[in-house]
């Protein structure tokens, strides 16, 4: 086929809006971008590159005639169309967790497994946003020498949560400014001036769903089934780019010094490292972009092949939209 | 001696603040209480025990005939001043880094090595609060076994830089509110909706002199003088209260279990963990009080004896000027 015919599912959503934002600036070689959402956005018309887009409604035939579909949409939902859009004949990238750990499901971050993308069998999943960010910045040192474990402490965008999350940080910061008790809808507590120690409910002993995927994920997209991973998944309040602090442990210890050339050349990432100048990866400076930016590389002072850095990337987009473009692009023929 | 005369160096910044208040608070017993800081604040009248009580400017005659001095002023000060507090006769409990180090100046956390306070020699030294916070939190589980190894990313409240830290946050994100730019001033970047992941200039191995506090003075405290830390200090915008994600390895398997037990009744602490129910640590809830609160316990999945936790306590308090009050109870014949 030539040009390709590609819908987006959640097309007016937080992750939605942003693969609509990357396919045009990527200049996808569509023929044919079909946006499809809940019924509640359905007629509403979305401009994209110098077009009006008007959206369609989910339903079983809302898939004909594409080629490929990006899901932006939550878990239940995915579900509910995946066999819709197989029935069509397009292949399904989907952003949610819902097949990210079937075994027939290839899980794909373009920079480091790309080849899985090719064996797949009508889907494709996209990672969790952290364990995304996360792994772009190790990928190089996992390739000198295989990860054995992973210690992880995030820092998490309130855009994680939807396009709501933003909203209520603001109203929270403008209701504490007027003196007022700012009242939680999105997170359980208020998130202005707070951080809030848990994401998801308990999956494994004392662990939260989103503390697991990075052990989960992990294993699959870095083809190290024995991968070890003990995250802290934490929400403050930025409005957008997640951070983590990560320790980890290869077979072969590799050094600070080899660790910063490695990833000064790995793909996907930028090095910003250097005490000296505070040069570091901050929220401030990589949101709106896809690098995911790495820094404070240093030994780990507890266990002799362990390495400590800090790493920060746009969760919207290399941690979701771009992320499930890039494996688009990938299955053009 | 009866009642005590007790002075604080530095009573007007934000520990010295503090210091007055749970001095107060605790109805420390002195028969006079002297409140000394810079020029700048001398002649101010500061109001205690509903007297009012004139700032007398530093000088080495500020401190003649006090039995107790809390220092509450920067490192530099500290070493200024502190021979003269020695000729004066008082013991000087200094809150900066100046003194921790000195093998000859007990190093005191009072619910962990009280009785070290006593073999002083004229100086005895209130730890950093970050250590101070996560030594609190886990001192129940060094003392079932010892704690080898500790690997910390902290959230790390503006307070911590002085008084103008929570100035600049609450500028910031009322600047923003009105779409102007931030200017940084006491941080290096902004602060309002993002992270900096540097607290203090490099000093050993890319590791900031804020981080390796947790294992020089871990090590004095805990009396384990192999003690391993590794971390990552991280400043968030929160206006008061640091929080710390903790994960240790002690010399023998403590489980989760056995270490919420210990957790729940360790002085100090106070046992915040409960998923189901979303009960977590967190500066919401911990700030202006005195115990540090623990949750999040679980096994660290990446090693055999290894055990993860959150902590979060009000550094200025129980981090700064109530760890120091306290050490000067100890210090009452």
């Amino acid at each position: 086929m030539g040009k390709i015919k590609i819908g987006i599912l959640g097309a007016t959503g937080a992750v939605g809006r942003e693969m609509r934002t990357v396919l045009e600036e990527r200049g996808f070689p569509a023929d044919e971008v079909r946006f499809i959402a809940s019924p509640k956005s359905a007629g509403l018309c979305l401009p994209f590159c110098g077009e009006s887009i008007p959206v369609i409604e989910a339903s079983d035939r809302a898939f004909s005639g594409l080629d490929l579909v990006l899901g932006a949409a939550s878990r239940d939902v995915a579900l509910h169309f995946a066999p819709a859009i197989k029935a069509s004949g397009a292949v399904f990238v989907d952003n949610s967790s819902a097949f990210r750990l079937e075994p027939s499901v290839p899980l794909v971050v373009p920079e480091i497994n790309p080849k899985d993308a090719l064996s797949h069998a009508g889907i494709v999943a996209n990672p969790n946003c952290t364990t995304i960010i996360t792994l772009v910045a190790i990928h190089a040192l996992a390739k000198e020498s295989p990860v054995e474990a992973i210690i992880a402490s995030s820092y998490q965008a309130v855009s994680g949560a939807g396009a709501n999350g933003p909203k209520e940080l603001l109203a929270q910061t403008a209701a504490i400014a007027a003196g007022q008790t700012p009242i939680p809808q999105v997170f359980p507590y208020p998130i202005a001036y707070n951080v809030i120690p848990q994401i998801g409910g308990e999956e494994y002993a004392g662990y939260t769903s989103e503390e697991m995927k990075m052990q989960n994920e992990g294993r699959r997209i870095l083809h190290l089934p024995e991968l070890k991973a003990s995250c802290t998944c934490v929400r403050v309040p930025v409005i957008r780019s997640h951070s983590v602090s990560v320790t980890l442990r290869t077979r072969e210890t590799i050094s600070a010094e080899r660790a910063r050339t490695l990833i000064a050349k790995a793909p996907g990432c930028r090095l910003a490292d250097d005490l000296a100048s505070a040069c570091h990866p901050m929220p401030l400076h990589t949101s709106q972009q896809d690098l995911v930016y790495v820094g404070r590389i240093r030994k780990d002072l507890t266990q002799e092949r362990g390495l400590c850095l800090w790493c920060c990337g746009d969760q919207l987009r290399k941690g979701a939209a771009t992320n499930a473009v890039q494996i688009a692009e990938l299955l053009i023929p």
